[in-house]
This record gives C-alpha cells, sequence and structure tokens, in this order.
C-alpha cells in the first residue's frame, strides 16, 4: 500500500497537472483512494492505461538525477495560497489544486514565496517592453519580493534575469519536468535559477511541454505570488491566462502601459481600461499595491474585506441578479432580485459609483471579478 | 438703464471670468443689479474702481474689429453644458457660469460642441505625445466630433492642427482676448482657427493672459466638451487643472499611456492608476466611452475566434501531439497525447476536416499556423 504521498507522486507521473476531475477526486477520497479509481477506469480508459503504464521508480531515479525534490500539501515546504486553486472555478479546462510540486534549487517554496509577485508577458517582447520588465524584476529584488515568472523568451526571461541581476531570489515555473530546460536557448539562465534559486513543475521529471500543460501551469505562477504584473503582452496570449488565474484567485492584477501604437502593450491597455488591471509603473507601485506582502492574501481564518461588504441587502440582491457575461435591462434584474424597479435603479447607480456593476445603452452587467478585489481603502 | 445683455459685457470687461462671488450674485440679483452692487462696492474697493473705469464701448470697438460677437446664456449660441459650472465648487478659488462668452469665427458655438471631446496637455510635450495628439485631433475630426483645446504650445496645438488637417471643427478657449492670439508663436494655427471655426473667450477683446486666467479658462474648455482627454502632463500642471474641472463637472476624464519613463506620462498614468481618468489609445475608444457621441465600435476589444477554440480535450491533445515539422503515424500521436488509437483516429480526421493537421500515406502533420488565423465563419 502507497502512502498519501507516494500516491500524490504517481498521481504528478500519470495525471497532467490541471485535470481538475483529478483534483476533485483527490480532495474527495485522499490521494491513495483517487489513484485506485483511477486505475479502475473512473476517469476514463486512457487514463486507466497511463495509470498502469506509470512507473513512479523510473521518474524519481530522474528526479534523483538533477537532485529534485517533490512535495505535497501539508509538507514544510507547501505553500497556502495554492489551496486557493481548489476554490476557483476552470479556465480553458484547466484548474484545481496540483498533487504536489517537483521543486529543484536550493531555495525554500514557502519562504521564497512569503513575498512574491508573478511578472510576466509576451514572448515577442519589444525592447521597451523587456526593458521595463528586467527594471521590475530588479527593483522588486532589491524590495526583497521573489519575482515568479514562466522561463520564456522575452518578458518571462527578462523579469528573471532582473531579479539575477540584483542578487534577488526568483521562482521559474515550468510546463515540462524540472530537469530539461525549456525553451533550450534559456538553457543558461534555466541553470542559473535551479542552482540558486527554485525551479518549479507539476510535472514529472521527463515531461514535455504542450500547450495544455502551459495553460495548467499559468494558474501556479498566479497562485504562488501575492499579485501578478503583465508587462507586454498580445489580445490572446499566455500572459493573459496567468491574469485570469490571478483575478480567479483574488490576487491584484497589475499591468504596464507602454506607447498607444505598440501592438505589444494592447493587451496591458485593455486589462487597465475595462478595470481588471491596476496601471503600474514601477516596484514601488508594485509593493504598494500587493500591500500586506508577506501575508497570502486569503489567510486561513481570516476574510478579506470585499467591495460589497457595505452593500445593503437590497443592493447585494441587485449585484447578486446582475449577470456578469451579459447585459440585461433593469426591469429583468428588478424582477430577478424581486425589488422594485426604481428601488432598482438606485441600487444600480449606487454599484455603478463603486464599480461592482456598468451600465450603457444595452443594459447592466456586472464588473467581472471586481467583487474578488479587496475594496479600495 | 442697461439691458442684462449689456450689464453682462460690462461685467465681463470688469470683473475677472471665474470669480466664483461674482457669478454667484449675478445668479442671485441678475447682471444690472449685480453691477450696481458690484459699483456699490459690494465685493471690494478694487472692483468698484474696475467697475467705474470700464468703457464698454471701447471694448465693443475692439471686437467689431476683429469681428467678434459676445453671447449670454439663453441665446441660441449658448451651450447648456456651461451650466454645469454654477453647480461645482471652485477649484483654486476659480469657478462659477462665465458672465458670456466673446467669439470668433464662423462656427456656431452650440452646434460646435454638440459632439466636442477637449485634448489637452503639456506644453513642454515629446513627440510621442505630439503625436498621439495629433492623430487623436485628426480621428475625432473623422467621427465628426469637434476638437476643444487651449492653444498652447505642445499637446494643444498638436490636437487642433490634427483636427484641422482632417478638415474637423476645432475651438480654440482663451485665457485673452480673441483679438490677440496666444502665445504669438502659435499665431498661424490661431488664425486658422478664427478664420475657419471658432475662438472662445470669457475675457474681453484687448486682456491679456495671467496665471489665473489661464486656471479660470481651463474651467470652460471642461464644461464646453462632452469629455476630457489628458494627453501628457506634469503631476503640477494646467492639464491636471482641466482635467479636474472635467471630474466636477461630471464629465468623463480620459488619460493617453506612455512609456513608464517618460516624465510627460506620469500625471496621466497617476489618473488612471488611482481611477480618475480611463486609459484610452484611440478616438474610437474616446468616442465610446463619451458615449452617444458616435456609432464606430471598438475594434480593440473583439478578440478573434480560433480554429482550436471549438474542439474537445481530445480532439486538442491529438492536436498538440502532432507534429507540424515532421510527418508522424497516428500510433505515435496517439502514444504522445494519451489516447487510444482509435479515438486518435477520430479526433485527426476531425482535425482534418478542420484544416488544422494533414495526413497522406507517409504520415500527420499540424497544418503550420492555422491555429492562429481566426476560424472560417
Amino acid at each position: 500500500m502507497w502512502s498519501e504521498k507516494r500516491a500524490r507522486t504517481a498521481l504528478s507521473c500519470a495525471v497532467d497537472g490541471g485535470e481538475p476531475e483529478a483534483a476533485r477526486l483527490v480532495a474527495r477520497v485522499g490521494a491513495q483512494g483517487a489513484w485506485a479509481k483511477i486505475a479502475e477506469g473512473a476517469l476514463g480508459e486512457p487514463l486507466a492505461r497511463r495509470a498502469a503504464a506509470t512507473d513512479v521508480e523510473v521518474v524519481e531515479r530522474l528526479a534523483a538525477r538533477v537532485g529534485a525534490r517533490f512535495v505535497v500539501p501539508g509538507e514544510d515546504e507547501w505553500v497556502a495560497g495554492l489551496d486557493d486553486l481548489a476554490h476557483v472555478e476552470p479556465i480553458q479546462r484547466r484548474g484545481g489544486l496540483p498533487f504536489g510540486l517537483w521543486l529543484r534549487g536550493p531555495g525554500h517554496l514557502g519562504a521564497l514565496t512569503q513575498r512574491a509577485v508573478a511578472v510576466v508577458g509576451s514572448r515577442a517582447a519589444t525592447a521597451y517592453g523587456a526593458g521595463v520588465a528586467t527594471d521590475l524584476g530588479a527593483e522588486l529584488a532589491e524590495h526583497g519580493v521573489t519575482v515568479v515568472s514562466g522561463l520564456a523568451f522575452g518578458i518571462d526571461a527578462a523579469a528573471h534575469r532582473g531579479a539575477l541581476a540584483a542578487g534577488g531570489p526568483t521562482v521559474a515555473v515550468l510546463a515540462n519536468g524540472v530537469d530539461v530546460a525549456y525553451p533550450p536557448g534559456n538553457t543558461p539562465l534555466f541553470e542559473a535559477v535551479a542552482r540558486d534559486h527554485l525551479v518549479v513543475s507539476e510535472l514529472p521529471p521527463g515531461a514535455h511541454p504542450t500547450r495544455v500543460r502551459f495553460l495548467a501551469r499559468n494558474r501556479l505562477i498566479a497562485a504562488l505570488a501575492q499579485g501578478t504584473v503583465v508587462v507586454e503582452a498580445a489580445l490572446r496570449s499566455g500572459a493573459r491566462n496567468t491574469a485570469g488565474w490571478a483575478l480567479e484567485c483574488g490576487r491584484p492584477l497589475m499591468a504596464v502601459p507602454g506607447p498607444v501604437h505598440s501592438r505589444a502593450s494592447t493587451a496591458p491597455h485593455l486589462m487597465i481600461r475595462n478595470g481588471q488591471a491596476t496601471l503600474v509603473t514601477c516596484a514601488a507601485e508594485v509593493v504598494e499595491l500587493v500591500g500586506g506582502l508577506g501575508q497570502h492574501p486569503v489567510a486561513a481564518g481570516v476574510t478579506p474585506q470585499r467591495a460589497t461588504d457595505a452593500l445593503t441587502e437590497q443592493q447585494l440582491a441587485v449585484f447578486e441578479a446582475t449577470p456578469a457575461r451579459s447585459r440585461v435591462s433593469s426591469g429583468e434584474i428588478a424582477l430577478a432580485a424581486g425589488v422594485p424597479v426604481p428601488s432598482c435603479l438606485a441600487a444600480l447607480h449606487a454599484l455603478e459609483d463603486r464599480g461592482l456593476v456598468e451600465g450603457s445603452e444595452r443594459g447592466w452587467r456586472a464588473v467581472p471579478h471586481r467583487a474578488m478585489l479587496p475594496a479600495p481603502a
């Protein structure tokens, strides 16, 4: 009979991180129970076959060769903030708590992420964006903040390099095993981070990156940090996916502006414009926004103040009746909330003043995620 | 006995626009009553002496020489939006409704400001800022929106020039009489606006600009437009003063981002960061925000649908496992994707139907870049 930890090791080898169903199964019946059910075909035949073909010892030998370790929830190095992933909705069919994390390097994951900010962005960064990311990485390191990123070309690499140049810690979260540098062009950077700081992955040594693995990886970047900064990004990009995870996890999302004609700044500008991200221009502004760095925003037993906390019961009812994904008329909202139309309109205007809903000629909608953020002081 | 209009003319000659006490006095007892009280010393001896020394006919001769007219509240050319100034708190001891406005040019003030946006900013503009202001002026003109600004060097002049270049109307609001170009370096621009469009001032012909007159003028720029865009500005600047008036008048305030290291973008970034201004990058976004101004949709928020969006998870896994640069067998793809061979084959054929992969006797490969293109409608 395997131990829970060994069952988690086996799960990390057989099941791609970020399979929400598998994560839910582990939450319900434990890792050993989940492993048994998966082997029986509870999550489908392909997964059962992969489980049957899994040789944990082979993976452990690969890990031993590069000095990688596997940490699981409850262990000293585990990060409480990751637990937020258990409560957020999947994005693009990825989500859930990782079974465990493979770590490589002398850094202590829990200690490094006590004060940590994710800096992410485009692979196709401009010279401006790369310069800003490098400066930000270095300044964050000077503020004693760990820079978390994904070791990709462009913004990610620039942020890691800035942190390293300032002698500060940096954590690289990979979409492949910690035994391999990806992309190969970033091998020297990978080696520096692995030698002096920490490389993290939920995938076992030997695993190769795929598109879905990048998407799943992004949730770890967002959850390991107390806030995420997007430096440059296209409208459809991994950085926007990471930004989505940051919002889902209730972490402050920040974005760096740039010249208006720069396509690389399109997504940061859009996210600032629609209120999802706060504009930041330097590390001091990031540290100010992330505030209480040193504590994960959702600490055990502590409920953060929400923008909805100060609402009257009627306003709350109206807010909860307002959809986020479509626009509806005040009449429909009044009906759904069980509130007279004039009171509903008054409540909508009060909610609009708080940035919780948004009205236009086409109707009203809830401002996405805003309720998840702490209310401004 | 003077008419109300003639009393307003006299007031505009004797009392600096933006004296909130004088404006309140007019609101309370009318222009004739206010004039009598001011002459009696109700607002102090210096003002009483200035009233006594006022020669309206001299001013009217100066106005006639340049073809300037004086319009007062209630007249056809008057702008209802100015009335908002009666209800806002003074800023830096300036405020209140103007007694009237001196106008020069063929434009109809009321008609021109039906669809108007103020574009303001630094005299010490960068090449980037001046370029953005010119583009914005031209694009707003193309949207049929009047560009309101202050004829200063830098951003103001660039915005006026952009509008003129696009053949659109522009209104210059001065802190001196409409008979004189200020600054003298902008004389050709002043003459173009006065000849083809409209120059506005609450100060009488012959009046020279002073610092407080600039501050008072800024409230007219903000109130004449349906929204204000700050392109570049220092932390302490006239543009921030105008921005303050826009907020006081309940007009949308917008700001253009720029490179984070540019001092000229400090105030726009701060105003966006603290939630006073909305980030805008182009005229379409301005028009959308100011609302009802135009009908052109903003393209930036539109994300094209990807060809991979509609795939099942298994199809996506198979697609990800199919290399673009070489051909491999369906068996190899099944292994890499963790999918049974029959399901893999079915997925490959579905992907082939979508043009995402291509099969031949030598095996399967992904069609390069196809996933980046929008799906056919």
